[in-house]
């Protein structure tokens, strides 16, 4: 059997993008054959988090967000990262068989460092984590965007000096690139990629008033509805596409190229993709609701998630362990 | 009640001055007030050893050592660093609010560098592994050798980040420097520091044939025991000063600086030392053998060691992992 390993970072309620761009596809790969490790990444959270409050509140939400749009936690094994103390473990095992250059020439390092930020050494030793996140499950595979890559090929090439050491230990892990890449690149309210950091997201379980605010602050321009317009120039569609059918997307599309006094303006538009987002949502929000309101629930299933997680990270730690002798 | 915590790093066979630099010191220690927390640094040996049946060996060697000449292990808490998972833990959550400013400067890493050793990420980060060895235990206070200072006031560094982001949750440990510090450089062989790496050590359980062989391997010089020399020139003196009574050593010197027929030569001494050393571990020798023949009693000890160490670690843990927001 295939082993999957999926992870996401809480960083605040889910948005638009992280479901299009994540939660989505590992709800529907879920389902398919295999087995599926989905983990909450709250160590990593910790490189750029400082509140208490905010952490806890983001994991929980993320995973209520997961169950709610249909995670099924019999089938997948949904679990906080921090929940196994392995990770950490073999973490360290990696750190002696790798080489400082390695880490030096990580992408999302070398990116922090150019933006200002002053290092910590967890920005610079996470990828030796995220390898041990994929190592500990015996992952066979590990689904990734682009910019994911250099990860897996990371804990390959950890895996490769770790094994050369010391026997047939970990498993090598393979990257799969996420089908439809193009459909994950969701903007927010100015355009931009749609993320937390910029500010210009939107939760998916916003409704009412808040939605409405929010979908209201897409950034548009002052051209009257009767000008025709080149709907492809407006990302407002970029939105829209993601929830309505092809067929009436085409349409909207269409009376905007034509304009007119038929033509329907921003704020119609903007009306329209409330109302869909809302639509879209609709089971899923009464769901998270639901596991919101009942956190014993909730963490019947994280502890749950956790001791099948462990189960497999302690075969893998013990065996390591055995291998370079600590035991 | 003060709590004291010194680790050490097995490899190999215990040799004389890992006994008078470390080990006695951490015996006597052991039965004044406070609580003794003594790890045998496994994680640490993985940055060096990649031989697993060497570290093996090393670990129970080094605790059969630490019993025999007399640890009570009712009385210290004497465990095996990697049976303690929250450490690892630990090392993540302080590797988040170190900078890389801090390891960089750290003297262990910049040696090895100058040296020409092609760094590992562990080589890099033990620092925040050893800080997180002493947090782990609530320790108050780390007796060092003046060469393990910084590594103390790393620890105190890593402490002050992360309480003022996370309030007052860790203790910040003090160092002590080692009385009686000139005591502690054991001349090998070869009139070098003795060290394991440099192959000019003796194991303090060498007896017979090889401790006489190995003995006779100090190297001297070709006088003749006849001709008048400084005994404080010699520093196969310097061992002869780790046994002898004060009256006899000066006894021997004396016959040394005068010379002439009466005077002994360098085989004559070299067999006094060896006499010396045999008869100094008899019973620890003893004790040693029997703890090595009876394996199931040094697990049940090492065991019981690291329970009593988790017990602590794990209420260190819960109280970072609760207030960084990871519970």
């Amino acid at each position: 059997m295939t082993t999957f390993l999926s992870g996401i970072q809480p960083s605040g309620r889910p948005h638009l993008g992280n479901y299009f761009g994540a939660l989505r596809q590992h709800v529907a790969a879920s389902r398919k054959a295999g087995e599926h490790f989905y983990f909450i990444a709250d160590y990593h959270s910790l490189t750029t988090v400082s509140d208490a409050d905010e952490l806890r509140d983001s994991v929980r939400d993320l995973a209520a967000t997961y169950l709610a749009i249909g995670l099924d936690p019999e089938r997948a094994i949904l679990f906080q990262q921090s929940r196994v103390p392995e990770v950490c473990e073999i973490t360290w095992l990696l750190s002696c068989v790798t080489g400082m250059g390695l880490l030096e020439r990580a992408h999302s390092y070398k990116d922090k460092v150019a933006r200002g930020i002053k290092p910590s050494v967890g920005l610079f030793t996470y990828p030796i984590l995220m390898s041990a996140d994929i190592i500990a499950y015996d992952a066979d595979v590990v689904p990734v965007g682009k910019d994911q890559v250099q990860h897996v090929e990371m804990a390959q090439d950890m895996v490769t000096h770790f094994n050369t050491r010391y026997g047939d230990v970990f498993k090598r892990p393979e990257y799969r690139l996420a089908e439809n890449a193009t459909m994950h690149k969701v903007l927010g309210l100015d355009g931009e990629k749609m993320s937390k950091s910029y500010g210009n997201d939107i939760w998916m379980f916003e409704s009412g008033k808040k939605l409405k605010k929010r979908v209201g602050q897409i950034v548009t321009d002052s051209r009257p509805p009767e000008e025709p317009k080149d709907p492809d120039g407006l990302f407002l569609f970029d939105l829209l596409a993601l929830f309505l059918e092809p067929s009436e997307l085409g349409e909207w599309k269409e009376k905007v190229r034509v304009g007119g006094e038929g033509a329907p303006g921003y704020g119609h538009l903007k009306l329209r993709l409330m109302e869909a987002i809302e639509e879209h949502f609709t089971e899923a929000r009464a769901r998270y609701s639901e596991l919101m309101a009942d956190p014993a629930e909730l963490d019947r299933l994280l502890t749950r998630g956790a001791e099948r997680a462990r189960e497999r990270a302690v075969r893998v730690r013990d065996r390591a362990y055995a291998a370079c002798g600590l035991r």
